[in-house]
């Protein structure tokens, strides 16, 4: 599943990325790619249609895409989108991920804890502005100070303008700035959710697969002044639905790609960071499987946690088998000697942009020297604790609070402050059975990692063994009462003073990690925008203006055909499965689970039309971070919705194909077919695009 | 659980033991520790109980213990000792591991694959024949290669003149060598197995805990010349079995201890070799999950395997816990700090002695230097496939066949041959499938530790993807069947012309992994059996003579008290757990699995007598490979088996503890209860002791 907040783990670098051919491209909706679609598919991307399906998309904060399918302030997004405020609002006794949810009255609805959606009201290019802040000769330290003041600026200026949220958006890794102004929404409810069964049918064995048969999908609502939001901009539902060899468009949040890459930053991701990010992975997977084994509440407790981690470490696992294949990596190594042969054959190109290269080298070199420590004490990988992120958010905020806006950590900024808060202080549930075996487990990774003796390893440890410690810290803190977090947020709360041990703990660790933070901005971050706007600019130069940039998590278009392929073992692959299938693949695993369907789906059975599509595939580009996304068609109707790409799809990191990589999605008559026959979901089936 | 062969991922060095204590101990038979027994419990431990004992007692092969426990060859050990077989004589249709199994007439016994039960007849000092070898002036290549030679000719003689094999052991990691010579038997056929529900009730939740409720036996019965073989020494059962507060014994085969080793070899074992052993052991943990969540018949196909990684890691990460606490860690550093300050005080002792802490740190950082390329290329952790291990046998046997048996590596040398042969040939089942996915990996794996451009790694690619390589290999290969490695197997097979992709690969890797492993033979072992044999000799000298060696799955006789203990929360945790318990024990946790008793056991209920003992802790010093041995009684009757240690058991590693470390054990009262009211086992049952 593409779940954009499963990409945590990955380093904070994007780039730029090639031109387009094929149905390549994460496309900004300032700069769609207008022609290609004229030219190859007859389409007309007119500036009120952009404007629509842009205003129809919705991002979740958790990580996700979304659109609104209702004048009444109806979201839908996957299910395995949701999961997060699922597992939220859930308890014992009432499993909503699991059992499912729905809401037949408003009344019914269920508020999320801490969810915020946006919507992209409008994107200001202020590349000119950020730039100009960085003087000729200043320091990387100082030109990394000086942009960082001009982004954090701009950000309270809009802010305060529009009371819109904005947010200054680095894109072609540092060739651009633009600013977002989103609408935000923080009333959100739940109205339906299927059961996790059918939801991700196939489990963990078919995610990444194709052939599919999931009802990946969840309906929220969103409000204001406690009413259902007044929506203006929704999308219409396609009752039909997509045929085979149509075009259409995607409209998403892609969370991160790397196509741009140099091949030394490249193999760095492959031969460092993605098995260092894997090990971790499979590390937190067994420690979450114990865990849960040991009785069924554990196991709801850590339920979301770990399908996540099981997705990324599918995910990453598909990306590395890419960069390990020896022609995949080889076509990537030929594309950038080319590059560098026309950069080098033209003494004006050289001269501009000829030591970027050499740059980014130096950088990534910086960054396999820091990534340890930079990744246990600033990234927080020693404590894996949500207690312990709390408690290093209310210390920084604290110290932050007393800087002037543009001399804050980007995070603290005042144009970010509002969110901030509504995440610290929602009433979110915190296990500590489950705190604590997490955060020993880190400790004790940490201890692996630099050694028993190290001093700084000591001074965590306080004396004790890893377990004992976390024991201690998480037995011993009150950061699980929102009231005290609240309390400590103030401006004037005495952190100093507090005798919280995890706040102790965040307060000792602070200023080492501060320290490599820094090193991290100035001596990596700032080098490589440099750098990479450089290549960037190469790459327009000599490949041409028709480019798109590596995704980041920002609102993107993309386009494809509903398309079948060709398995490398000869075996042919249909773009469409059907509500019908989904009974037989139960049957041949034996029906047990991941491969257990709901009862209700075989009592409805009968009823059910089991030649209705259920889910296909698609050419579009798509990534991680666009799991909810709407599939419309030329008329803008929803036709289906994003919730995965094929194993051969999980390249699509670091280069597009449309060989055999495909983007999965579920089909809208399936939704229609399911809502009102398995779960009698008449009401909410009918307000569908209305 | 306490499985032997769970430690071939644990490196291969073991020490000499501190003098004993409390009930520490894992004494050799030919120095067992009369006069403690004597002082402290009022017990003779005549040569006559000591000899009934040793011969009754039995070595598994696949790494456990056992003991005879009828005249007609019916010898009693774990079911997961038996596990290895019970996998490889099922098929999709019969799952004996799953499902259990009962012969009630010998014709219905199943014969085992490619198990060999060892009987160890007698023991003689050869440590001066073997040290003679070593002339002074030698380097230590020359030295390792007279030993190895000393040790190969040992060997061949006794196993000439005596027909037994006959094995060269190491003992106080290089202090003492002893030959040993074993009564062997080849042809184990099943007798009985439970359901693994039962035999590991709790699963991976409960392994390595207490209170425990596990039936966790199996029998087998050994065979001469078609007949159940005519046993001397054999068990005499004792059908009350022990009471809380007695005296009782262990006899077994415990696999490897670390507890003489210096702190900077402990420390090398904490901060790299457990952390490098724990993250392979999560990554193939992961793997093989989700393969087996695919089918039913893969879980099956993978189910020993997986079951053996889980508890490997749950293990050594009981362990490394121990290491990492600063007091356990602080309390062996005394130690040392203790025994140096004596030596260095002596200046005759200095001069023999002083210098072998700092060779030990020498060998260790040679050892850190080479790990990856030792484990990678001589070890096989590139290759992790049944299918490439035996292409690795083959080419190599082909080879050391052409030399004198003196200059032999030490598994090809003649005294060990016939059970090479019959490991080799064995018609054991070979899942191409699976063979696949674990060599894809762990190229995978080859390709992140060494890098893609790695020469050695190109060359064993190919110019393809781990995976793409791994399906080339595996299918490629004829090795699956028995014939084919058979007439490889012969003197004169024509290994260098083969074109078996396996059997290229295997001698292509040749060169590089024996130069490796020279020079860990050369530079590691060798210097490390030197500074050992000092450190051991000075402890002689400054802690006098009453030590056991460090274990090294040899035979060894560990004593304790049948007693419970207190938890660190202040719970009283009972010596002895009843049949009855194990129903509330389902019960509170749902009766889900891994907690769900088999159907025959619900249907049992009423007729067994639930205050039966089921499974019992003592004091008893034991470690992984004692699983399955004997608990027995002054008198020698047995009254229980070993198979498992508690959580605070799992330092025994590193050094004795009898303050809440226990071993736990099935109680011989349970046995019958259960094989006469559950399985109506009433033969077996009646044959038990006679």
């Amino acid at each position: 599943m593409l779940h954009g907040r499963r990409l945590v783990l990955a380093a904070l670098l994007a780039g730029v990325c090639s031109s387009a051919r094929a149905d390549e491209g994460m496309w900004l909706f300032n700069n769609p790619p207008k022609k290609l679609l004229k030219d190859k598919y007859g389409f007309d991307a007119t500036d009120q249609w952009l404007e629509h399906v842009r205003k129809s998309s919705v991002r979740f904060n958790s990580g996700g895409s979304g659109s609104f399918v209702s004048s009444s302030g109806l979201v839908m997004t996957n299910h395995h989108v949701g999961a997060d405020t699922l597992q939220k609002i859930s308890t014992k006794e009432k499993d909503y991920l699991k059992n499912g949810f729905h809401a037949k009255t408003p009344a019914e609805e269920v508020k999320a804890t801490d969810l915020e959606l946006n919507v992209l009201m409008d994107i200001e290019d202020v590349t000119e502005r950020v730039n100009a802040a960085v003087k000729p000769g200043m320091s990387a330290a100082e030109s990394q100070k000086a942009r960082r003041a001009a982004i954090n600026e701009i950000e309270k200026e809009s802010t305060d303008k529009t009371k819109l949220r904005s947010d200054v958006v680095t894109l072609y890794q540092g060739g651009a700035y633009h600013l977002y102004r989103f609408k935000k929404y923080t009333d959100i409810r739940l109205v339906f959710a299927p059961e996790k069964d059918v939801a991700f049918f196939g489990g963990d064995p078919d995610n990444f697969e194709y052939p599919r048969y999931d009802l990946d999908i969840c309906f929220f609502r969103v409000y204001e002044n406690d009413k259902p939001a007044k929506i203006e901009h929704f999308l219409k539902w396609s009752p039909a639905g997509c045929k085979e060899g149509e075009l259409t468009f995607v409209s998403g949040h892609p969370g991160r790609t790397d196509r741009l890459n140099t091949i030394r930053h490249l193999e760095y991701i492959r031969d460092k960071q993605m098995p260092a990010q894997l090990a971790l992975l499979r590390r937190r997977e067994v420690l979450l499987k114990t865990f849960s084994d040991r009785s069924l509440e554990n196991a709801r407790r850590a339920n979301e946690e770990f399908f996540g981690i099981q997705n990324s470490r599918k995910a990453r696992l598909g990306g590395l088998g890419g960069l390990q294949d020896p022609a995949f990596f080889g076509k990537k190594r030929e594309e950038e000697k080319k590059l560098r042969e026309a950069v080098a054959a033209n003494p004006e190109l050289q001269k501009q942009f000829g030591s970027a290269w050499d740059d980014v080298a130096t950088a990534v070199g910086e960054l396999e020297r820091i990534a340890k420590p930079y990744n246990f004490y600033e990234r927080g990988m020693a404590f894996n604790s949500d207690l312990f992120a709390d408690a290093r958010t209310l210390v920084r905020l604290n110290a932050e609070l007393k800087l002037p806006n543009k001399d804050r950590l980007r995070e603290y900024a005042a144009g970010g402050l509002e969110s901030l808060h509504e995440r610290l202080f929602a009433e979110t549930p915190v296990y500590k059975d489950l705190e604590t075996i997490k955060l020993a487990d880190s400790l004790s990774m940490l201890v692996e990692t630099f050694g028993a003796e190290d001093p700084m390893v000591e001074k965590i440890l306080a004396g004790k063994s890893p377990t004992a410690r976390a024991v201690e810290l998480v037995s011993g803190t009150t950061l699980d009462k929102a009231a005290v977090r609240k309390q400590l947020a103030e401006p004037n709360a005495d952190i100093a003073g507090s005798n919280d041990p995890m706040i102790q703990l965040a307060r000792m660790i602070d200023p080492a990690a501060r320290e490599v933070r820094a090193t991290y901005e100035q001596k990596i971050d700032e080098p490589l925008k440099q750098a990479y706007a450089k290549i960037a600019q190469a790459r327009f130069k000599v490949e041409g203006d028709s480019v798109y940039p590596d995704a980041t998590f920002t609102l993107r278009l993309a386009f494809g055909t509903v398309k079948g392929y060709q398995e490398s073992t000869g075996e042919t692959v249909p773009a469409m499965t059907t509500v019908g299938g989904t009974f037989k693949h139960a049957d041949n695993h034996g029906n047990v689970d991941p491969f257990k369907l709901p009862q209700r789906w075989h009592d409805a059975k009968a009823s059910l039309n089991l030649d209705t599509p259920f889910n296909f595939v698609s050419t579009a580009d798509i990534i991680g971070g666009n799991s909810g996304s709407p599939v419309v068609n030329r008329e803008g109707e929803l036709v289906g919705i994003i919730f995965d790409g094929n194993i051969q799809s999980l390249v699509l990191d670091f280069a597009f194909t449309d060989e055999q990589a495909r983007a999965v999605s579920v089909h809208s008559a399936a939704i229609q077919e399911c809502l009102r026959k398995v779960y009698n979901a008449t009401g909410l089936a009918d307000e569908l695009g209305k």
